[in-house]
């Protein structure tokens, strides 16, 4: 099974990354150009450890991928997924990270989409044979690329289809401290977009960075 | 300050009832009728202890109440706060309770409010001098109802205006083992509404009825 990401020089995607390369799981970095990927994957290796982790342009992530880690911004999905949706190859999963937030005047802002949901909207735009989760979303960046703290967390991953949940889960549940929770199908991504919106908000106004979930009495 | 439960007959009510009178808070429990009041408050004092509940018509708490917990239905809340929209006593803190969902062949089904959220569609049927904060959303009946079990978790307030958050908090703040985190106006009821829906799925897909929040890293 060949991970690869996209995005994987935004926090998210670092964070991404550095997580899943200090796992053990050997992945592709990808950016639209492939120095900037080398750069991203430079700064991992910093680090001193010999991680599993090469760089490539969103291209080769795309031809050579199983498992695709979606980690741009919302706006940035959209226009990948338009571009991509015909080169994926049938079977690919994809794994969308997305929240569609931005930040106006520092303020976190919730963009209402049409489709219910970001997760909705990817999969509107991507071809049946591709299969689309959704993970990581109520993790914010913030606390994802800071690998000094254990995610000490529950994640809630949903899906389209028990393929691409259990691909998700099973690359995902490599990650030390990360427990993941089943949350059904992709209309689920309606409230965990929500929930990023809460974290991010909690650590404005309690002026921490490092708000996250977890669930009691499962 | 008088504190009164609309719907302390219900599962959510008499767990709120029963929480807050084991923790020493003198409150009314109302029911449409006192009979049914009674019956309730009878229920709750066959544990034995002496608590400081007393049972009251939907009227009376109306009347009497500074706070007054919105424990009904969602179905019910919207016609509750209809009838009594003019009667509430200026200053008086709505606290609602409520979620949009309903259960069609035991399956939890969340029902879109063109409001945003239920406590936004009753911000917007009640007078403007009666001010209204949200809790205990996230937490579904089943757990709330269950003294053996307890909280432990995290409950989100949000409000229209900082009296009617403070107002709740210092209430809920008497239940043991519930931290309370400011979630900010009442828009943030979008998110943790269906955090409910997301609670009850997780309860029925891992066969546990106990599933509620914490948030890590605050």
């Amino acid at each position: 099974m060949q991970i690869g990401i996209i995005g994987g020089t935004g926090a998210e995607g670092r964070g991404l990354a550095a997580r899943l390369a200090a796992a053990g799981v050997p992945l592709l970095l990808g950016s639209r150009t492939i120095e900037r990927a080398r750069e991203a994957v430079e700064r991992l290796r910093a680090s001193g450890a010999a991680l599993p982790v090469e760089a490539a342009t969103n291209d080769a992530v795309v031809d050579q991928s199983d498992i695709v880690f979606l980690a741009v911004p919302f706006a940035a999905a959209g226009e990948f997924v338009s571009t991509y949706a015909a080169r994926f190859r049938p079977g690919t999963v994809v794994v969308d990270l997305t929240v569609p937030m931005r930040f106006v005047n520092r303020a976190p802002v919730f963009e209402e989409v049409p489709e219910g949901s970001a997760a909705e909207y990817l999969r509107a735009r991507l071809p049946p044979e591709v299969r689309l989760a959704a993970a990581l979303k109520t993790i914010p960046a913030s606390v994802l690329s800071r690998l000094d703290i254990s995610l000490d967390c529950d994640e809630f991953v949903c899906a389209d289809s028990p393929e691409a949940r259990v691909a998700a889960v099973d690359v995902l549940a490599r990650i030390p401290g990360l427990r993941l929770l089943d949350a059904g199908g992709l209309d689920a991504a309606r409230t965990l977009e929500r929930m990023t919106l809460l974290a991010v908000q909690i650590n404005m106004r309690y002026h921490v960075r490092t708000a996250r979930y977890r669930v009691v009495g499962v």
